[in-house]
């Protein structure tokens, strides 16, 4: 380790800090429309109902949202934690001279326009609010990048976000991404204990972050999107030490030279050389994936189960394409999709038809859609084999030609659901919605149902396979 | 060639006459809700408008749905072309007696519990319908699937299809599969020549209908989902003369130890070695797909779009994060995407600002949630360069944290609208719809717009990448 352990404590404490300021004042925001910060933050605020003191710089006016307005930093009466800023960029030295005056703690940059757009003058501002800050013991988060969301302490950048708190921390060096992340994991049934995003990390970077998320007990998993780092030999130390604590599940963003130029344009990220991170990620036991979208498919079974025995599945539910298509996306993933024993399929075929139905693994079953008392019975049975570490259930809303899918949908629900109250083993959902907006908008109210009950639910066969696998391997290798 | 031009002829006589019955008659529907086939196809007819002779075997009544009953086949007074047939399997040989002596020309068995079951009866019974088939010169679809869709002839077994024509045939083994295809292509704009869902096909199968949907002048383009064939030798031959003809895109389901067992049990298919059918793929120019999903996805291209000159895309959205996946998947994938000239980057700097924006492609623009114009402006600027041969525009509706979420959604639709007609080179969408149910919705209705204007969309940066370049790949390869 190069770093010693006062530094790291140093840093936790800064960090908390941060991530719980008792006050917090937000400069360059206005009512302007198509400023998003100035319409999206106060309305996080309130909505969250921050308990912190609140209030805005402003030379134009003197209440906003509100809130007390002040001219400048300096002119606000009591201590200010965190300053949330999003003046233009070459404003922004002003802005730090102030806080270093008035003692601020921490500044969360929304502003881009820094070294990411590759520019001298962007490089050097960088730069300058980077040593005002080091030389004032001023921590910088971003620039060019969203900041802050801890539902713990009532603080978003979005009103859109839950306001549970959760076990899932993030660190997502895009803004974009961190939005994308929290809201499509918490359609999912994710919630979060600490998310920063955190763009060009001039000053708190992608390990620093990561360390604090590593000790922080409220995180029990880490989901990661990084584009680059300055210093990828502490990364690396930090990604290693932490990985060995708990699951560490990490999007590396430039692997492609088109992709890696993207970054640097986007954050001013050095990417690094695509081998370095396959040898990183092979050396860490960081989980790699490629997309927001998996990020979230892997952090479920971790927000949500238990770690597994084993690699056996028990497939079951409604259709034989699907069935074909479930033996082959969990094969292909390396999961296992034992025959079931002779005696289980008896014991299923003494209430099941053989024409339309399979009893094998997976299991095609019509009850799905017309019985679900028969179908938890079905579950009940193949759960009951030792042979079986999970099961899945396939919910293919998408190959009914009949009018009234609602029924159908109705029926799969409540299928599920008893499935989920006597089954000893983890369950995995993989459910197709419905297809016209009218279905479509009962099977998403369906699937918060299923969420609330903390059941992991895939879009695709192929998702869940892949999701449930390297959940497993992680078990495997820790 | 191991069957000789006659044969062929006489092939596509019988099929021609099958997909255009003159006359149908549906036996076993009853209007148990528990019986789909009894719900839907009456449900089918009627709203599609069919205007042949239609009339339903039933002992128990004298009309059903408005339509008038007889108690069998053979009692029907005028001439019967096709039978649509759901009795209970032990029931089939007698109607296939019927059918002989009434001179039906086809027989379409939902109705399962065959040779797919596995058991001595079933396989009899498959055999024994087949043989009368056979030795009367009655055509056999089935048993065991869903059957016919021809909006030509207005002839469909859902109501839920649509009932305009299209270019896109289509032979799936599966009948759940069948739906998926029909219903997830037509939300993104597909439309169909010829639809057959097959099953067992224990007389009609998978080369019969390759060769008519091949020499179809009707159908541009081929989807297929296959599990297996009785005779690889002579399926191997119609796909690759099929392929030299048109495309082919195909799903092989069955290709892992637990697939292979999934499909016998669903169509009593002898799934093939994994070995022989990679082979196939390669030898035969035949597009591999791996899911119903990623049919439609690369199907739609070709439904769609001209051939592209070439692998050079310009990559033009909003958002940082988006814009290096893009890059990463679109390479990825083994497209390219090239840094743009600098006097087309100077053009578009002249009025995009440098912070937060980025013009070196991908073109990351705030102007496609600002200012629809503008980004109509960038992507004209953009395609004119001869470096790039097609265009992706990523709309990432679901990176916003705002509450009023639908006036950027109808700024995207009115930039992708704008682009489209002024852009000389094909457009591909790339669409994160809404999270709320609000506003997926409102998602829904704008990427409705977007298919009638026949612009392939996908759900995500990946699958785009993948189909396109499998598109790229298929008129580098004829």
């Amino acid at each position: 380790m190069s770093h010693n352990f006062a530094t790291t404590e140093k840093m936790k404490d800064n960090l908390d800090a941060i991530f719980h300021p008792k006050s917090i004042a937000l400069v360059g925001v206005s009512p302007d429309p198509h400023n998003w910060a100035g319409q999206t933050i106060p309305e996080a605020i309130l909505d969250f109902g921050y308990d912190g003191d609140v209030c805005f710089v402003s030379r134009r006016t003197n209440k906003m949202y509100g809130f007390k307005t002040y001219p400048s930093i300096r002119e606000i009466p009591g201590p200010v934690d965190l300053v949330m800023c999003s003046v233009p960029a070459p404003f922004t030295p002003h802005i730090m001279e102030d806080c270093v005056v008035k003692g601020v703690k921490a500044v969360h940059f929304f502003t881009s326009g820094f070294s990411e757009i590759g520019t001298e003058e962007g490089c050097k501002l960088e730069e300058k609010i980077t040593r005002i800050a080091r030389s004032n013991g001023i921590r910088v988060i971003g620039p060019n990048c969203t900041g802050l969301y801890c539902p713990e302490s009532k603080l978003s950048f979005s009103p859109l976000f839950p306001k549970e708190r959760g076990s899932v921390g993030c660190l997502v060096q895009s803004g974009g991404h961190s939005i994308r992340l929290v809201r499509t994991g918490a359609a999912r049934g994710l919630r979060f204990s600490k998310v920063v995003s955190y763009g060009n990390g001039c000053d708190l970077n992608a390990t620093d972050f990561l360390e604090y998320l590593g000790s922080d007990p409220a995180t029990k998993v880490i989901a990661a999107y990084v584009e680059g780092t300055k210093d990828g030999r502490r990364l690396a130390e930090v990604l290693k030490k932490t990985a060995e604590m708990k699951p560490v599940v990490l999007h590396k963003g430039g692997h492609t030279q088109a992709g890696t130029r993207a970054a640097a344009s986007h954050t001013g990220a050095i990417a690094g050389e695509a081998r370095t991170w396959d040898a990183l990620f092979r050396q860490t036991g960081v989980i790699r994936v490629r997309t927001i979208d998996e990020l979230v498919d892997v952090i479920l079974p971790f927000a949500f189960m238990p770690p597994l025995k084993g690699k056996n599945v028990a497939v079951i539910g409604y259709g034989g394409g699907m069935s074909v298509q479930a033996a082959d996306d969990c094969e292909g993933a390396g999961l296992s999709v034992p025959l079931l024993p002779t005696a289980i399929q008896d014991e299923l075929r003494s209430f099941t038809p053989d024409a339309n139905n399979s009893v094998r693994n997976p299991v095609d079953t019509q009850w799905l859609v017309w019985d679900p008392d028969k179908f938890v019975d079905t579950v009940r049975i193949v759960s009951t084999w030792d042979g079986v570490d999970s099961l899945i259930l396939y919910l293919p809303l998408d190959m009914f030609h009949i009018k009234n899918e609602e029924e159908v949908l109705n029926r799969m629900a409540e299928s599920v659901i008893g499935s989920r109250d006597i089954c000893s083993k983890p369950i995995v959902i993989v459910f197709h919605q419905g297809i016209s907006p009218e279905i479509l908008v009962k099977s998403i109210a369906v699937q918060d149902r299923f969420c609330s009950l903390r059941l992991p639910v895939y879009p695709t066969l192929g998702r869940a396979a892949t999701a449930i696998s390297k959940f497993i391997g992680y078990h495997q290798d820790h």
